[in-house]
């Protein structure tokens, strides 16, 4: 069993609110990052694959397969978009890191499979400070 | 003569786009930049000012005072902002990090003086890919 | 079950001893990091914790709420502190990455929980170079 | 049950290529990678031991005997060199990063063992996009 | 006047060596990179132009077109090469970071030109501790 | 004129005081930077030399050469040291990373011209936020 790892880039917009919430409370809740006017982040995503060696490559999966996949399936949809407005797997969902590593998570998790691997973590940066990991519902 | 720099950072939401333009003009010109719902970064400001070492405090200026110079002139009007629409040196300016990077020039010139030092550098990343630099009117 | 990893920064003297060692007994085995009038680091703390996504808010806990945690009981005790004299939860202890990171898994347990997560790492860097990992009494 | 990483680094050249394929086979399996007359890369390796913390010195382990030991078992064998002509421990194997991830756990795991910890994790970076993790036969 | 930079990376093998020197004196001056099996690396290149800002378009160049320009004339004839034996610009000159850094100069400086723009600085780094900087025939 | 910048690191010991103040007097110019009981700082040096290359090898100056240099002037005297007690050319004067860094320009100007080069720019960063840069007498 071995891991490996693809980090790929996306630049979007968001918000973080309740539609049923007012201005002044998606503010108590949700801070500055309930503006209603947007805000956005240069998201830094990592997918973890796992599975066996092919001894006939060297490869657990081919990298330029595995990263073709994350920008069809992901990239292609969030990067310069509007995460709460434009992203499919995103409708009717808080645009949270932890919710969008989910989001990410259920997108990738089959594909991953006819790659004859496993998706193994999504880990996401939305700033340098702070990173969300989600391993499925496996336990870690 | 020193040089020291200080590093901010602010998330902030804009798109690229001239208002006279149809949207599939703004496409050819800002390609996906110009998402009409927005996208955003996460921009690294880095401000260098120069000057001379005081000898009573080894310091050119106090990092803490250029710091919150920063803070409140800049940081405080771009952070979870939507650079387009918030932004008061930038209205009526496309935002382009180029003439982000001069507005905040132009914000913190006189400012800098005060403190006794001058201004010779905002440099701002966009991405980890792209940055500028704006020294002012002089050569640099 | 998600995990959320915060990164804090403090600026810190330490020395690696024995006070029952001379000198050279200490430089034999802690090297050039014994030295006696000190040395210091910039060291990086992420602090990982772990839980369910409250439906509510979209969050595993606030961000704000962990990072003020973290200042308020270890970025405030550590940063531009000696480690060996003047931090409460290190004394009588040698003051290793190793020791400093379980010291501050202790700080943080029960504070966690109270947030309605779990800790589930404190990684620290030292240098560029070298980090640890503490996981608790739990195996990894 | 601690954990402590020691990253270090080496500069090689590689190809990726079967020997029975033609240059046509290699160039539809392995891309550019399989470019006869070689490319190469500054590889990051992390390598992470486990184990308790000696209550004497409070290490896990020496990090300078750690990391002598990857330098004289590892970095000596790689840096400035051909993986696949010049490195012992490859010889014969495709010289991907699994492969040499796999490989260099094969070469230090009695040596840490020796040092009265456990090894953990072999990372290895091929490019800041890329990176391969490798557990040994223990499920992570 | 404004200054914009581009990043773009490229993975090369090279060799350090003069021909007319035997093994041993090419050793002695280039100690382990004229390893003649050769070595590579994961080179990291800096472009910066310089010129006005566009008043219709807010930039000083369209990066999209920058990025293309670098990669058709630099990128595409670098990666995955064998810099002393694939590389036109590099034929019968040494292949060290200083001269790789004036012969993507030369690639540039017309092409740059046609964009309106001048070429100001070609940044090149070898690894994490070693960059050149080339600001052309013009004193910095 | 090319430009070659080879980066080293120090891991010390500091504080920032003026004897003749009080506790208070200092706590209030240097704030915490003056804790009597020293902090310190993985200090990051970028040492910039420039001159023509030598056609015989490619080089402007030989890196190792270069490294040794900074290795011994520099480094030895300030990693894991005490900078206010313990390196001779601090002695006497405040260990501001302004001063600090005059005084590597200082122990390297004479050194680099023997090299056949001639030393630009010393950078130094204190923190990942904040970097003084030093050319000299000479006019930037």
């Amino acid at each position: 069993m071995i891991f490996i790892t693809r980090r790929e880039r996306f630049n979007a917009a968001h918000r973080l609110f309740r539609i049923e919430y007012s201005d002044e409370q998606n503010l108590q809740v949700f801070g500055k990052c309930s503006n209603p006017l947007w805000h956005g982040h240069n998201y830094e995503l990592f997918v973890t694959v796992k599975g066996e060696v092919n001894p006939e490559t060297g490869f657990l999966v081919d990298l330029k397969v595995l990263s073709a996949l994350i920008n069809d399936r992901i990239i292609e949809k969030l990067d310069h978009r509007n995460i709460n407005l434009e992203v499919d797997f995103m409708a009717g969902r808080l645009a949270s890191t932890e919710n969008i590593s989910i989001g990410i998570w259920n997108e990738l998790e089959e594909e991953v499979r006819k790659l004859g691997a496993e998706l193994h973590c999504v880990k996401l940066y939305e700033t340098e400070n702070n990173y969300v990991e989600y391993y499925g519902n496996a336990q870690r």
